[in-house]
């Protein structure tokens, strides 16, 4: 069902202080920051030869990742994307093995357009893991 | 400096619980599990078209993601694995910006019988990096 691994994502508190070690001490290239009203986060994209890392960062007071960011004050991982075919296969057999999807329980578009759910990290070895349509 | 992301390690609690999910649940090309002594962890590789993910767990009481599993019980993202042209270059970049490796403080041999080194979670946004040489 999986495919490629789309992206990771790393909540950071500081995405310009991010961005400068990533571009200046591990000589990646990294895009500008990029802000996402709709999902509350900004964003810089570390472009990698085979992936991404994305670089998130709260825009506003209502920001998905904000908690996160309490509980992790300097920053952590915050979830795999992994690439699917088809959501709604992917949302089938998710469904008929009782693994959780996050709410709604329905795909969205995600930043990247496309669409995509979430699920739950107690299924998952403790990781919250995003399925992208291709 | 840093080039492919080789692997996004995920420590478990559950090595064959697990690898079953990937395989039966996300429909992902597994490997059996792979005894590791000399550096205190079983292995699962998982497969993706661009990267794999490696699911770890402890071989003994000295594994050194042992205390990672007592903090996060249900497992977490333990590292994420860059690939680097060089080693000592890499080194002497981060030496040369303050930047902290890891105890010994020079490279080791890794699973994958490649140099290594690990970064300090506190410089990366709390993320614990592991560069590797090509």
């Amino acid at each position: 069902m999986i495919g490629k691994l789309n992206h990771v994502a790393i909540a950071v508190p500081d995405i310009a202080d991010a961005s400068s070690t990533y571009k200046n001490i591990l000589g990646a290239e990294v895009s500008g920051q990029i802000e996402q009203p709709e999902h509350g986060v900004k964003i810089v994209f570390i472009k990698l030869p085979n992936t991404k890392i994305e670089l998130i960062s709260p825009l506003n007071d209502n920001s998905p990742i904000r908690k996160f960011l309490e509980k992790n004050p300097k920053g952590g991982i915050h979830h795999l994307c992994y690439e699917v075919e088809c959501i709604n296969l992917a949302i089938q057999k998710l469904s008929e093995n009782n693994y959780k999807i996050l709410e709604p329980g329905i795909p969205k578009i995600g930043a990247h357009g496309k669409p995509i759910i979430f699920l739950h990290p107690s299924n998952f070895n403790g990781t919250l893991i995003e399925l992208q349509q291709k």
